[in-house]
C-alpha cells in the first residue's frame, strides 16, 4: 500500500508518523479546557468531539460517543463501527475532499496541545513474553540454569498490572519509595529507590467484552489498536518483593502510554508472524495467521537540559508471543475481559546488548554502564532523565508512527509522610 | 456496648446477624426491577434508593446519591457523611423511633430477595497475610526449608487481582479450563481444572483515594468497611503458572463476596493487635494501635442436596499484618488508590488442621481427604458443591454478622469454544 495523501499537507511526507494512512485516535485538552477526542494527521489533530457536536460527523444510531473526549465509549460499539468511522475520516482528510476549508476550524495544532488519557484504562495486565528479555532477566534473578522459568516455553507468562497508575505521555514519573535489601544486609530498609528502569513495551488495547474462553482468532478481533507501553520498575523494590507472589509496589508507581492509539487497522500490512517455536503449543494458543507486527522501536535518554542518545534499537516482531495469544490466555480461566483493558506486551528486547528494552539488561544488573554522548554513564535512570520510546512501520514512502512515549524523571520525595 | 433495640423485632434476637448495632450497606433488585441501595435490620432490607427518593432520608448538600443502588458514589463523600447517615438511619431504626408504621413500605424481606454487588470494584488487590497459610502453603509448593518467603516477615506481601471476577453471593461459580502439568509429565495439558478450592478471607474496601504514601492510621480513615471473601483458586493451574510473576489465571475464575458492607464502625467494639511481631517491622509499617478485629469465622461446604458440613473455623484476629497495614504498603511506591479498591486478606487460618481456610492446607495438598457428616469425602472441591463462609463478631447479647458468602461449583463447560 502506498502513501495515501490528505489536503494536510504535513501528513504527505515520508518523516512524519500521521500520514492519512495511519489516522490514530487520541485525547486532547480543547482551548475550552475540555477533553476533546482527536485523530492526528500530519502535525494536526482533527478535533473529532466538535465534528460530533457540530453535526459535521457521526455514529450511525448515536448521540454524543465523543462528548466526553474518551475513546472508551466508540471501541464498545465494535469493530463495524471502527471501520465505518475510519473510512468517514479517511474520506474528510484526503487530498480530493471537497471542502477542505469549511474543516480548517476543527484542526488543532499537535504542538503546545496538551494530551490526556484516550481512553479508561479498566485493568491493566503486563505480561513477559520476549524469550531475550526472559532470559536476560531470568539469568541475573535466579542465574543460568535456571534463567527460563519451566512453563515459559508453554505460557504466556502475565501478570495483573495496576491500572490507577498508567498515565499519558508527557507526565512527570516521580522517583519512588519502597523496601530495598541489598544482598549483604539481613535486614530491608524504607528509601528511596535506587534502581530505577524502564521496560519498553507495546500495549495492546481490549476494544471488546468476553465473558469466557476466545480463541486466538477471535482475540485478534477484540483489539482495538496499540501504544506504545513505558513499565516503569524499581528493581531493588521488585528483587526484594517479587517472590513468592510476583511484582507489585515495583510496578506500581506509573507505567506511560503514547498518546496515540494506532488502530489496527493501520497497522494490517505489517503483520508478521511470530518466530519459530522452541516447544509445540498447546492447541489454544496456536494462531490461525501471523499476529505480530513489524514495528522498529527505539529508546532515548536525555538528562536534564542535555542531549539524547538512543539506548536501545529493536523490533516488535521479536516477541514470542503476540497480544491476541496473550489475551486468548488470558480468557481461559472465564477471566471476564472489559472494553478498556490495557495488555501490556512484556518488555521488548532483541538478541544483542544495544537491543535491549529495559536498562537492567542494556547494564546487567548495572554492572555494566553505558556511556552516553554527552560522556555521562548510566547504571539506570537517574532524576532529571526524560526517557522516550519512538516506534513506526515503514511502509511504501510513509511511516505508520505512534507519536513519542516520554516522561520525565522527577527525584524522590524527601519525606514521603510529611503533608 | 450492650444491643441496640429496634422496632424491627427481627433485629432484637443475639442470634441474627444485622441487629441495630450494625446496619451494613447492601444492594438488591427492587420489585421495580432496579438495583436499590440497601441497609439490613434483621431480616428486613431498608429500601434507602426509595427513602431518598421520597425525602424521607438525604445526604447534605447532595442529590440521588443512592440513585443507581451504588454505594461507590457515597463512598466517596468521606467518613464525616459516613457517620452522618448512620447516625440518620440509627434514628429510623431504633425501637422508640416516632413512626415506624411510615416506613413500613420501604421495608423488603431478605428471604427471596437477590443481592448485587454493593460497590463498583475499581481494582482489587489480594495478600498473603496469614503466617499459618503462607507456612502451609510455602511448604507444600518449595518445601519446609523455603516455606516462608525471605521477605514475608517485613513485606505485607500482594499481588494485584482481577477486579472483573468479583461477583457477589449467590453467583454460581464454573469450574475452569487451564494448563495443568502432572509432575510426572514432561509437557502440559489443556484441561479442566482437577484441584479446585477456596479460600477464606476478609474483603476490606477502600472508600477513600490516596494519591502518595500513606500511614497506617491514615489507611485506617480510608477504609470504608468490610466483607467476606472466597478467592476461588485453581491450585494446579496456579502450581504451573505462578512462578515467576505470580498467580494469574488461577485466580481470575471468580471471587466472592458477602452482599452487605460491614461499616468500621460497627466493627470498633471488636478491635485487636495484631499478633506480636516474629521481626521488628519498619517504621512505616507501625500501627498506632489495634487494627485487627476479632471476627469468628467459618466454612461450610454442602454437597449437592445434601446437608452442610462446617469444614474449618477460625478467627481474622489470627492474622499477621492488618488491613491498614496492607493499604499502606500499597501506597508506598506512589501507587494511587481509588474509591472502590478491594483488598482481601489472604487466607485467613489458625494453628490447628480445622482452623484452616482453603481446602489445600486441610487436606495438604489433597494427601489426606477430609470426611464430610455425609460420609463423603473431599480433596478438593467438587461439582455440585456449595460453600459457604460466615462469620461475626460477638457483642455483649449480639453478634455483628456478614452474611452468607455463598457460591455453587458449577461442572467446567465440556467445550469451552464450542459457541
Amino acid at each position: 500500500m502506498p502513501l495515501m495523501t490528505s489536503w494536510v499537507d504535513s501528513a504527505n511526507t515520508p518523516e512524519t508518523d500521521f500520514p492519512l494512512n495511519n489516522l490514530p485516535y487520541g485525547a486532547f485538552v480543547s482551548d475550552s479546557g475540555e477533553q476533546h477526542c482527536g485523530v492526528a494527521i500530519g502535525d494536526m489533530i482533527l478535533d473529532v468531539t466538535a465534528l460530533e457536536a457540530d453535526g459535521v460527523i457521526a455514529v450511525p444510531d448515536e448521540e454524543e460517543v465523543f462528548f466526553f473526549g474518551d475513546w472508551t465509549e466508540f471501541m464498545a460499539l465494535g469493530p463495524a463501527v471502527w471501520a465505518g468511522f475510519r473510512a468517514a475520516v479517511t474520506e474528510l482528510l484526503r487530498e480530493d475532499y471537497e471542502d477542505p476549508q469549511g474543516l480548517v476550524r476543527y484542526m488543532v495544532p499537535q504542538v503546545g496541545t496538551q494530551m490526556c488519557l484516550p481512553f479508561t484504562v479498566a485493568e491493566y495486565t503486563d505480561f513477559y513474553a520476549s524469550f531475550n528479555h526472559a532470559s536476560n532477566v531470568g539469568t541475573m534473578f535466579r542465574g543460568p540454569e535456571n534463567a527460563l522459568p519451566a512453563n515459559w516455553l508453554s505460557v504466556p507468562i502475565g501478570y495483573n498490572g495496576r491500572a490507577s497508575s498508567v498515565q499519558v505521555s508527557g507526565t512527570d514519573v516521580r522517583r519512588p519509595w519502597g523496601q530495598l535489601k541489598s544482598p549483604d544486609a539481613e535486614l530491608p530498609v524504607f528509601a528511596p529507590c535506587k534502581r530505577f528502569d524502564i521496560e519498553l513495551e507495546m500495549g495492546a488495547i481490549v476494544g471488546q467484552p468476553s465473558t469466557g474462553p476466545v480463541t486466538v482468532a477471535e482475540a485478534d478481533e477484540m483489539i482495538f489498536g496499540y501504544v506504545l507501553l513505558n513499565d516503569w520498575s524499581a528493581r531493588d523494590i521488585q528483587a526484594w518483593e517479587y517472590m513468592p507472589l510476583g511484582p507489585f509496589q515495583s510496578k506500581a508507581t506509573a507505567t506511560t502510554l503514547s498518546p496515540w492509539i494506532i488502530p489496527k487497522a493501520a497497522l494490517e500490512p505489517f503483520r508478521c508472524p511470530t518466530p519459530e517455536r522452541k516447544r509445540p503449543l498447546l492447541d489454544y494458543l496456536t494462531e490461525p495467521g501471523p499476529m505480530l507486527y513489524d514495528i522498529a522501536l527505539e529508546v532515548g535518554l536525555a538528562p536534564e537540559g542535555a542531549p539524547e542518545t538512543v539506548i536501545s534499537r529493536t523490533n516488535y516482531n521479536t516477541m514470542y508471543y503476540s497480544s491476541a495469544q496473550q489475551l486468548a490466555h488470558h480468557t481461559t480461566s472465564g477471566c471476564p475481559m472489559n472494553v478498556g483493558d490495557l495488555l501490556g506486551s512484556g518488555t521488548i528486547s532483541g538478541t544483542e546488548k544495544d537491543q535491549r528494552g529495559a536498562l537492567l539488561e542494556i547494564t546487567w544488573g548495572g554492572q555494566d554502564p553505558i556511556t552516553l554522548d554527552t560522556g555521562e554513564t548510566r547504571a539506570f535512570v537517574e532524576d532529571g532523565d526524560t526517557l522516550t520510546l519512538r516506534g513506526h512501520a515503514l511502509g511504501d514512502g510513509f511511516r505508520i508512527g505512534f507519536g513519542d512515549c516520554t516522561a520525565k524523571v522527577l527525584p524522590a520525595l524527601e519525606d514521603p509522610y510529611k503533608r
